[in-house]
């Protein structure tokens, strides 16, 4: 190699290691380039991404005419915004011209294609695309090509730029400024991809009116737009108004709207804005896992989605980075195995190659009480949590507010982990998602049918219709109201709500408790929900439960020569009645879930039946999963149903061993029930017993409450207290 | 210590050191004593269990009187029996006479208890027991206390030695030998027990009649007892005839029997007997597992059991010393996590710790065809395998005998294994074993009115009757015959079976391979069943499936607002009808099971019908796991199923990626279907085809076949062919 050759070849890459990206210094670049083969977390991401983009950018590059919703065109341009991105990355890096050549070509057929497309043929919501069937796929893509082009466009001709800028990058940003302009200004996740999408554009393509229009809304009045998505998405303390499922989703494009910023406009101090609320959106994100990191599926939600996927990763990189290396964030990173190729990642690869295994401090997973709304004023949403990370107890109690046109009608209900399973679930959504033969992979019509419904979840039921009558605009309204959290006695963990909002007339009190007692092989759960009208209602309560039917104390018929459904609407067609029975002077029910027994003891009396049911009838095409729940009915103006939820046992078929089968329950009965207060007796097998008691107006009496029954007094002040005899 | 003290401890040392006992020599008391705290695996046995022990002994014995088959006094008296054995053991090993005082304590109050005891009060097998509900468990009782009991005897005074052998020991051995006769003289694992437990006691108490007897049958004929069984319960290459589930359990007194004969009676060199049975009996045993490790559940099974149960861990160490170290039982070794606290188990211990994780080498899992029947002529079972540990594909193809009492009628049944799960399951057993609610832990009546039946199998059914009219007299005198097991070319391995017992008047083929093509992502199956008969029969072909519906090809109309059982009896009333249609001109159906998507592609035509169902109808008490099937029913004098089962495509939820959730297959159709051949084409949807002939006549024509049909000819010999066109 002569002289002059070497000098040219130092000079282009100097000049090369300066440039600078959107989410990209110069010095994060220049970091990247020295240490990516130095940790193995980061090495192994970089190296199978360069592997996979090496293969890709030799094959013939297809940008095909779009046609399906998840068949080959749907994934097909998928795959291609996610090349365009790693060979723009992988160009930045090496300076290989082959990178920049790839993205420029599929960037050219992009810019060919777009300008000619309408409305997507598979388009069946009412936000449609054009490459993709709604247009939310179509931001995603923005905000993926945009970067690509960001890495490359040095190396474009001017007229290439031109090209591309003119018949891809602001015809996209266009359309989602007027088409899709009801989705740009909507203070949802879809809203905010559109305006990180349009945002990055805009920084892209140094116009800064798009810029403004995507921080602040259209009309710049900052009603809408990515700062105003900040504010209202996310409650004071982090939660996400959608729920678990789509607070991962959409953390994504926060965070990278947010890095580009931080980079371009460092003087919004986009991190440090209300509070940190971005560092908190996180936080509270992981919270939302259960030990085994999957997030609650309250809402729409698929079910196996953990804190693995890359939107968290993504975002966790970012905050480890930003808000201070906290090392319990390396505990989920180590289970997410992957960083992101950028320096957020490079630094969590760093710090898990420098710390020992042992050393790395689990998640701090811990009970709290999660306030929704902007300004913490739409109800709520507790976890109490008890155990270790391989066997947590974890109970959800949900009041939040309807969570958008993903919430479900499903006020107050519960949900139960143990023994690193779920045993009461939420059902989450009826959906296969990206399976096109299952209504081509989008939401199923039993989604809103049944998994919406009330009767789909463990909450409180009147008269067979669901919470707000299932109208959305009715439910956007209101919320449960928050009563109280306590983890001060952490062998008494509480939370309560009530509400009075979903059936008119009618007020649900719900308090739920963790105890942990030496009575009981494990912690426990208490469960109590009331209701009170001034009319006769029917009142259900449904319990779900993953496991097998083992036994009841209920004589039930069992319906197993012939089977129907439990009714006709609100879900209640969904479910196929298996057997029913009237209870006697309490109910109980054990199942089986892996190793454990739990068994469910319920205040019950000669008007109080029982179905237990299966999901799935009326589901011609097999949507739904066909899991058993049973229902707990009762008559009245007024209703109590006062639960134990106990684990108890232990079975081991591998090596035959069985203990525990029994409940240490002996009954739960009712002492008194009135618009004042409930109080309820839990006796044991071994003599033992506790009385619960729940004060059941909305306002805390300051004072000590006390109550006589059959010449016994029972006192305590606040809304609860439990006393065991 | 004064030198008298230490002398006199030497002496006591010296002579407690030479002591023998039924399963140890002198000198693996030695090593156990030097090494016990030196290899990882060893240790964490020896000191939980001592810890375990340790515990016990301070606490207060309790022989309760018998009274429930599940419940605490059951439970109470297996705890006890191990605890003596374990106590035992730490005696000899310690010399602390805290140990042997417990033994001898436990044993005199059972002395005192067994001669009271009459018929156990929960008793409902035929043959009960006085100390467990059946005397099954009693052996197992007995072959643990007459260790223990050989452990302490020299502690014990002429006196104690005198009441415990006359009042425990004999009058178990006896009541083993009068009332529980017929079981002791019975070739079935119960009878193995029976005869281990009196032919240790014979050992220990020095009673060589009993020993005789226990090994030649109780009139010294040598038509039953030990060896017998070592003859009968075996086929030739170490398969047992009950299937892996009970080989699982009765390899334990084989193995336990066997080396207290290896130690007392070496001239018998036992372990060479029969060319080396033991050894067989063990690696046919694993090679009945998946690559999970979990037992084929073939016949009566609990099906989450595994190879890392006790049992298989106990013959594995015995195998290891007495067969020479092979390296690759380490593997497995590895995965039971224990070893048993024997010479043995030091020995595998030290092993494992003196080899390097990477350098054990995998447990050689291979495709095999194994005989049943002592001379391997009562048919059999063959198991193809292909893929590695962690994807292991494995077809189960089951024309076996009956298996004794606890056999299925299930001839020519398949299973089938992929991505480390059942994917087209064997229902095993119904029950819940050792639960007490669940009928007392025993096996419910819905083991036979339908695990037990045909139509709960993977195989041909005829006129929803069971094989051999599900009497089990006449289906004890037959088995399929084996046709073919070929896996010389890896990429097409084969099986196939005939029958013409199960329906006299019809015979039976299958014919089933695991194919491997660069056409399809991973092997798939193929399977071809057919019957001929000269009358006209309806036949039913089920295909269980582990996962969710996703689509079919059939127009069917479901049973969604109101279901009723398929039929009446045989099994036929446990199912719910969910859907029916008619074929066209062929079936495809596609499920999905964790990351992949599966789809049976079967010929079919208008005169073929499918239903879909589940199982759980008839089941008042919620005995029955509701898992679903399909069942395609075709009518006439003969009759053609030809599939081909294909895993295809990737689901991964985490990162919303979807792949190939169509099949390959176009279509599947016959093209010749007579009593000499089937030829089958299965065309794809990349318009390559297969051509896949089968020869339908049980003797394989030495020369060439060929057949012309539409103008084409087709030619093959042997059994088989598969052509690619």
């Amino acid at each position: 190699m002569n002289r002059l050759i070497i000098a040219l070849l130092f000079l282009i890459s100097v000049n090369f290691a300066q440039s600078t990206y959107l989410l990209f210094s110069a010095n994060d670049i220049k970091e990247i380039r020295a240490n990516h083969d130095k940790y193995p977390l980061f090495k192994t991401t970089y190296d199978s991404v360069k592997q996979s983009i090496d293969f890709t950018i030799t094959q013939p590059v297809d940008v095909p005419i779009p046609k399906d919703a998840a068949g080959y065109t749907h994934e097909k341009h998928k795959q291609n915004y996610n090349s365009m991105y790693n060979a723009g990355f992988f160009y930045a890096i090496t300076g290989e011209a082959k990178y920049a050549d790839f993205v420029m070509l599929m960037l050219k057929k992009y810019a060919v294609l777009y300008p000619q497309l309408k409305k997507h043929p598979a388009a069946a919501s009412e936000t449609p695309g054009r490459i993709f069937w709604q247009s939310l796929n179509e931001t995603v893509f923005l905000l993926n090509t945009v970067q690509a082009y960001d890495f490359v466009k040095e190396y474009l001709s001017k007229e290439d730029r031109t090209f591309i800028e003119t018949n891809l990058f602001r015809k996209l940003a266009d359309f989602f400024m007027t088409e899709g302009i009801h989705e740009f200004n909507l203070i949802h996740n879809h809203g905010t991809w559109s305006v990180a999408a349009v945002g990055m554009t805009g920084l892209v393509l140094k116009d800064e009116d798009m810029v403004q229009k995507a921080l602040y809304g259209s009309d710049l009045k900052k009603e809408a737009g990515f700062m105003k998505q900040l504010e209202c998405l996310y409650a004071p303390d982090g939660y996400y108004t959608e729920g678990a499922y789509y607070a991962r989703y959409a953390i994504l494009p926060f965070f990278i709207f947010a890095e580009a910023l931080e980079n371009e406009k460092p003087e919004m101090k986009i991190y440090e804005f209300r509070n940190s609320i971005l560092k908190k959106a996180l936080y509270t994100t992981l919270q939302l896992t259960y030990s085994t990191g999957v997030f609650i599926p309250i809402n729409d939600a698929i079910k196996e989605k953990n804190f693995t996927s890359p939107e968290v990763a993504l975002s966790l990189n970012y905050v480890f980075r930003r808000y201070g290396a906290d090392a319990q964030l390396l505990w989920v990173a180590q289970k997410q195995k992957m960083v992101t190729l950028s320096y957020s990642g490079l630094l969590v690869a760093q710090a898990l190659g420098d710390i020992l295994e042992k050393d790395i401090p689990e998640f701090g997973y811990k009970s709290l009480a999660l306030t929704d709304g902007p300004n913490g004023t739409q109800g709520g949403l507790s976890i109490l949590r008890t155990g270790t990370i391989s066997d947590m107890t974890m109970l959800v109690s949900k009041y939040t507010s309807h969570g958008l046109s993903h919430g479900h009608y499903d006020k107050q209900s519960i949900c139960y982990y143990n023994q690193g399973r779920e045993i009461i679930p939420d059902y989450g959504a009826a959906r296969f998602i990206n399976i096109d033969p299952k209504y081509g992979g989008r939401y199923l019509p039993e989604n809103k049918s049944f998994a919406m419904q009330s009767i789909a979840h463990n909450n409180l039921v009147q008269d067979e219709k669901s919470h707000y009558n299932g109208k959305r605009e009715i439910s956007d309204n209101f919320s449960p109201s928050f009563r109280f959290f306590s983890v001060k006695d952490a062998n008494l963990q509480a939370t309560g709500s009530w509400d009075t909002t979903a059936y008119p007339g009618t007020k649900i009190l719900r308090s739920s408790f963790i105890l942990k007692d030496a009575a009981f092989e494990h912690p426990v759960v208490l469960d109590v929900v009331s209701s009170f009208s001034n009319d006769i209602h029917k009142f259900d309560l449904p319990f779900y439960y993953l496991g097998h039917f083992i036994e009841t104390n209920v004589k039930y018929s069992a319906n197993d020569k012939e089977r129907k459904p439990l009714g006709k609407a609100n879900g209640y067609q969904h479910l196929w009645n298996e057997a029913q029975g009237t209870c006697g002077d309490f109910f109980s029910f054990t199942f089986l879930n892996g190793e454990r027994f739990y068994t469910i003891s319920t205040t019950a009396d000669t008007n109080t039946t029982v179905n237990f049911v299966r999901i799935g009838a009326n589901d011609p095409k097999f949507n739904l999963k066909n899991e058993p729940g049973l229902i707990l009915r009762k008559q009245g103006t007024t209703s109590l149903f006062a639960s134990i939820i106990e684990p108890h046992g232990k079975f081991d078929e591998v090596r035959e061993f069985t203990s525990g089968v029994y409940s240490s329950v002996q009954s739960v009965k009712t002492i008194v029930h009135n618009s004042q207060v409930s109080i309820i007796k839990i006796s044991l097998k071994n003599n033992s017993a506790y009385t619960l008691c729940i004060w059941n107006l909305e306002t805390d009496a300051p004072s000590a409450h006390s109550i006589k029954i059959d010449g016994t007094e029972y006192k305590w002040s606040g809304y609860y207290s439990l006393i065991k005899n």
